[in-house]
């Protein structure tokens, strides 16, 4: 079973950016954690950062044919990006949405979310462990999946 | 006489993503239907579609040079690329904005349109069809605004 | 195939009332322009004007029984009869709304319809040309109904 | 003792329009129902339905000097017709709101009615039966406005 | 110089109609003094109420051959009736707005006017001397158009 | 058939509190006439009144295996209550929603009741007679359930 | 009888201001007109003109020992000085709003006034004859106002 | 270390309510891989469920001084509660909330959480399995703050 | 004279929760400055707090035959139940509001009060400084309301 | 110690405006009343009105050198005067903020004060005995500043 | 040329109140730091500063025949002088409006300008050198408009 | 010291585009203009112009280590952009925000900037002489930041 994790804008400066809110773990520090956990569950990562929108909607599109579930951080994409949302309704493998912070206790505008409503579930405000939370949630839902189609 | 065909983000899945939406006719079948009625009306036609928002307004800039009229779906970014309308409103060539299904019958965020007061005009909710009556709008338009100029 | 031309209030005066906005082209010009694209199209036309609401329910009623679509500008009743849309809801004709003006470009209460999310379609903007449009999306669509009745 | 039962516009289409939302019963079962609890009740039944807001209005200034009470189902005019508002607001007899339907369930426009503040009472969600209810009311009502007056 | 006093619904029943808001003078008394005053200005005027939108708006597209301004109460039909403010924008002659009540103390919902916009101007909270005031302006303003006009 | 008569908070201070809004009648008095009504169509009634959000909710679970509908007039709950909202929908039983007073009459808050979306339907306005009405309704609906179960 | 003009902030520079808007009418031909028309009525007239805000609400509290009626154009204060606005409500004597120009024709700020609640009525849009016509008014006023206190 | 699992209003239904919106595994199923879960990662589990506001604040009070964190699903008190908020922010323990389904999918109502702001972080639309990964976020965020105060 | 200290959701932790935001004086602290002042001013006092809304409706409906005046700290309540909003309007004692921070400069949720309109007063930002004032205030509203019923 | 009483406008009319509203007491009555407690207290008052925004701030700004403490009744500047809020802000004494009547049960946009937010506190609804209270608070307040500043 | 240099209300504190937000330069030091510039670019500066909005409305109209351009920071004014905006729109000079902080990262009511519309231009955020920014800016406009005149 | 640049999406079509909005200067005359003034201020300057989102986020990235201060043209982006207002709070340098137009005169959604909550300052409405007064700005507030930092 492979999985994507896709990153949004602005977190390939995870670690340098805004320590107070954001921590000073780097994404690759991440990724690493999230490929040990990977292994232990048997399942293959591809990591896919862009400041892009148009390139993460390029990647939401391959996945139909390469992925079976999709960890995303769509960073302040989460806010506006209706063309993403229309590429996950579009695509046919569960999303599961990730978010480092609690951005329902930030900015007014962090706390909508125009992803949400199209995916498969949330995790918000527990840091890199929200990663790792995600990767077991999408194998599971991944797993169920399959089984449903069998 | 030379009109622009321009499709934005997600629209390249048309006919694979959600059928009970959007039909199951793909953007290629509408493009050979346009085609038909292009050689019909003696007009030509250049079809563009990317997700990317930058690369859709470089596209519109360029039709300063080489188009009489754009027919124009702006897919999801309908509802809030000012960039993109901010574009139209640049370039001298009247823009006919189409959307297949209704939108005005979907979900709020789908009903307000942030390019239609830059737009000539707007057909929705007729599926291919309103792509087809959309050239030969473009058409007219581009003749009356062509002999305006004489 | 029969279809019904149904014009709401005040467009009686068309050609007469504020040129800079609506062109000095009169309804009657328009009727004229449609019944010959209604004969190279083999339908037959039927043309209705009032500025009563009750009498535009009244003849939206008796269509069931009558004609196959109805293409409809409800002029100032887009903004608020909800009579007006439940008659549509009721009856089982496919409505094309049509607005001569690009209404999401003039005063804020003419960008809000409460017909179109009950309209099979939607063209605006166009002019007397969205009429002609119109009628071509009519006769396609009932004539897939037709087709999906048999 | 007299009393009005009053139907807005489309009522006249009970039972062969969306019978998902307003079922099979016509208009005139409707009324048949209500004779017979009338004769029960021993009091008298005006039946006046009309597409048309100004009939409408006309008809309940007339009830000044006819009737004791009036059952009214506004249909769509529930939702704007601040004119029957005032009509019902100047008459003095006492009107009850009825509607097939729970219209606080459905879309967010059928949730408001300008009416109501207005209204001595109103039923909704109990389909025919809530005519009836509304015909005990209002014997009920008139009865006590009688005594009042005494 | 001929001017029309037109009002809306429910202004038949004035002086009946809860006088603590509208006093107990009744729409002939008001006709009456206007005759008077009509008089002593040397203007006709013709009387038209009725309580069916449809009505009105045929009544002012007449006034367009007959009438050199207009007087008009619209009653409730000043909260909604954007096909009334479309007939008046359409006609050519100037329309005084007259409310008998502040219809800034009252309601929320008569606070707001969609016929103010396109009126020339508006007389409220003045009672029946409003209508008088209203004359005065009418000739008024219909002498200045005139001279303009030479 | 055994019916729920459900009262929420301050009702048992009915008849003590704001006579000018809700009466002299107790709710003892409410519960004897409604219990005669119930001899008559030969029904069972249970009377609960609760100050507790908690116990509304707990007794409402209860109904699942105890009765066949319920009448509820859950005062104040009504407007910000989405935990008895929750139990109503949960529950499979149908519920007829009741207020003594027009709540659309009143102040603002009162106009927005978060229970209607789930209830069957509401009858409001028309004094302790709303609860007799709501007795024949609810005996209605519960036959009308059984019969579509068997 | 005697009454006080009142004119706000920014009416010194009338006919020299936005001429488009205002005209090229000066404050002080405004009040000759009204000093003519004072003379026919028989009343006399105090002019007083200010920019600030505590200046105006000082001279309307005089008001209660020296007229019987106020003209007022409160200018932009029209828009948010609540406290002009409890002055009025505090001093027992009529006061009639005047605006020069049509504030509902113009920028969404102006449509809105904290005054117009506690006049007596309010004349728009119909230039420095609305002074006039508010003359007569407050004299009509003030002399039915004397009878009530006889 | 202890973990408080809490419970909110109508979760005791869980598996017989609504199962197209929320399945048919039971709160006391959830419980039991919960315990399992817990056993293998070494920590103690207390289960309490109630549907009464006042019951969840004094239990998260006594929390204080028996646990290390708390997984909390508030049900539908999620929306207005905001005495648990207080009481969350009013005890030192890190809260996660746990929502079965994705809230943000379904009424608008349900996409506010007056919780959220005061938790530590959030995990919905992920069914039971939510319930599992906020039990490793609980024992990771308790170890982590443990090790903070040493 | 008798009077009543109502203390709601999670007063009975103060001292202990958000000390920058609420102090280190406990809710029993100022219990017993109250006492003293009680004494001095010769009133008795009646202590109670709970976490539970019914509770404190069922304590306020108490006190109609027991205390003369009431001083309520309705805590996070005080900006959704209208359950006790109504218990409050039901019983006929006054009630003085008590905040101990000033709830207009912390989070907009707070800043509204559903309580305050049938408030006899609030004190708001004083600290326990405000309990002592609310004291003085009652026992002169209740002693100024006792005269008015001699 | 030194206490400025600052009253805004039309508070100058006290005992004459609004009786219903405001009572009969005048304010040079609350002014005796509150130099008696003063006394009792052993501190210096200040009394000073103006219906003038800008004499309330330039009176703000001496208060710096003159005063340890404000007590202001902002009348209307209460729901507009963002200077006199930046002038509160600017000063460094605590400014206790008072209302006759209870701002919050009157017309709405009595409810939003904008200069509650930077007040050290705000009492309202009281009366006089407000003030009296006002100045409790405010030699209290004072006090604890002086403390803290040794 | 010369230039007006006007400050509206607290701005006499500057450098004494809330340093943290506005520094601790003082007014007089920007004038200073003004008048070098001035003699720099060979421009006569008027300083102009008052509390009093009347005064700044009347210094505004006075520079119509005295400045050929205005430097203005309205401090609190910025919010709700519609009567200032008015002065501004009135005379023909050019206006530049300047704050100190950046108004758009404050609270929420500093985000709205009702003076922003009339300026030629906005300076924000950049302390003392945006007083030096807007002198340049003035002397370029009044260069070019005389340029324009000529 | 070197300066970014940065224009964002349209702005390369400056002069050909609008010209009675924007003018007839092309962004190259800017450039030119604005290296002239650099030189005289011994600073570096480089331009970038992209129609690309993520272009520019990309490109502020590389400022951290390349640029003391950036001059930011968002266009549209300004709008709506959350990505791009997150990058420039995760770079470390200041960004003054530029506006050819005054974008508070002119559509609503111009009013609303994302980008201003986290620029240093913001300059509007002064054409290309905005960015030579940016430069101006920049230059100092780089200097000013290195001082600190030394």
């Amino acid at each position: 079973m492979q999985i994507l994790v896709l990153n949004g804008p602005n977190l390939n400066l995870l670690g340098m950016r805004e320590p107070e809110t954001y921590g000073t773990i780097t994404l690759s520090d991440i990724c690493s954690e999230m490929d040990i956990l990977a292994r232990e569950l048997e399942v293959g990562l591809t990591h896919y950062q862009s400041n892009h929108e148009g390139d993460l909607i390029d990647r939401l599109h391959q996945t139909m044919s390469k992925e079976a579930a999709v960890i995303f951080n769509p960073g302040a994409f989460t806010h506006y990006s209706y063309a993403l949302r229309d590429a996950i309704a579009a695509v046919s493998v569960p999303v599961i949405e990730v978010h480092l912070s609690n951005i329902h206790a930030r900015e007014k505008f962090r706390r909508h979310s125009v992803i949400t409503p199209v995916a498969a579930g949330q995790i918000s405000g527990l840091g890199s462990t929200g990663y790792l939370l995600a990767l077991r949630a999408a194998v599971s839902l991944a797993a169920s999946e399959e089984e449903g189609n069998e």
